[in-house]
């Protein structure tokens, strides 16, 4: 079994990754949390000239550099945990790109998700949440952490109203393989209805 | 105009490459000269994580950073060059990671190719210059520089044989594009075939 979190910066999605795992673990899953960009060493690099390099990146670099990440991310870590039975648990995959690059730097939404399907051998996850957030709402949060914004953290308001628009565009575009959580509940309020969706997964 | 050097590893693409920059200069030709990867600073740190970098990269991941850094390379240094009426020669280009990635690395060749293209947004050079020899001439060729191979370099025979003929099967595709030089004569003589088409370009 294959989970995706996805949402703009902000909303939540680690405290609804760490709840899923403990509740899958509870129900005897073998499960690995991971990660876009970074879930590898090699990842972790592009990481760096992602987020924490000086200087611009050319917007299709950028989106090159994370399908990049997700292809050695899907072959050496999502396929082989996969294939010994393990469930994985992704904090970001391909609709992060769609929606960042695709509508937040305004390239072609199909072409980046073309790449990124490529990038991955056609692998979709079997589950993909979605915690909405109004972005004023999500940059407020992202104020009260005190930690400094990485690269993209930077964008302005306009830029993650794009990207949440195309996130829920991406929804509405396959509804089996989304769930939409609204993050103006409380963390235990939206993990039930993820659990109701695993349980679904599950049985 | 824009010119791109190809071949395999140790057929002697600088040697050409210093004297079609010189015979431009000398025409008056402002001429730039770079390469791929690593023709920008993201670049160099892109090129650092394909060639010196330990443990393995994933095919699709290689060829992907090979992507992203030509759209970093095309957008922040060949356009804005080309702009301003400058000629840019580089070392390795597009047909670079179609022969590579494509061929070498057994993925599909025209994919590659459509990844490329999209990265630089369908910039094609004027001219590209093949320097075609044999893979084990040009293996003796690398080993009597005395320099230590980089990870594309220390792969067998049967990889550059597959990314010569991939390269010879380009040439035949793009005869308009492509001129095909044998290195088995004299840098002298190969330069002035190159010179006869430089001569008509200008012309």
């Amino acid at each position: 079994m294959f989970i995706s979190f996805e949402g703009i910066d902000g909303v939540g999605k680690s405290t609804q990754i760490r709840l899923a795992e403990e509740y899958l673990r509870s129900k005897g899953k073998d499960v690995i949390c991971t990660l876009e960009p970074g879930g590898t060493e090699l990842g972790q690099e592009i990481r760096n000239l992602l987020l924490h390099r000086k200087g611009d990146v050319a917007p299709r670099a950028e989106a090159l550099l994370y399908a990049a990440d997700r292809a050695h991310h899907v072959a050496t870590k999502v396929r082989p945990a996969l294939a010994e039975g393990k469930v994985v648990i992704t904090d970001r995959f391909l609709d992060s790109s769609v929606a960042y690059q695709g509508a937040g730097r305004k390239l072609s939404a199909n072409e980046v998700r073309n790449i990124s399907l490529w990038a991955v051998d056609g692998l979709l996850p079997d589950l993909t949440v979605l915690v909405d957030l109004d972005p004023a709402i999500a940059a407020e949060r992202r104020k009260s952490t005190g930690e400094a914004p990485d690269r993209l953290e930077q964008e302005k308001l306009d830029f993650f109203q794009a990207v949440r628009d195309e996130f829920l565009k991406l929804a509405q575009a396959e509804p089996g393989r989304f769930l939409v959580v609204d993050a103006t509940e409380s963390p235990a309020e939206i993990f039930v209805h993820i659990a109701k969706k695993l349980d679904e997964l599950l049985g």
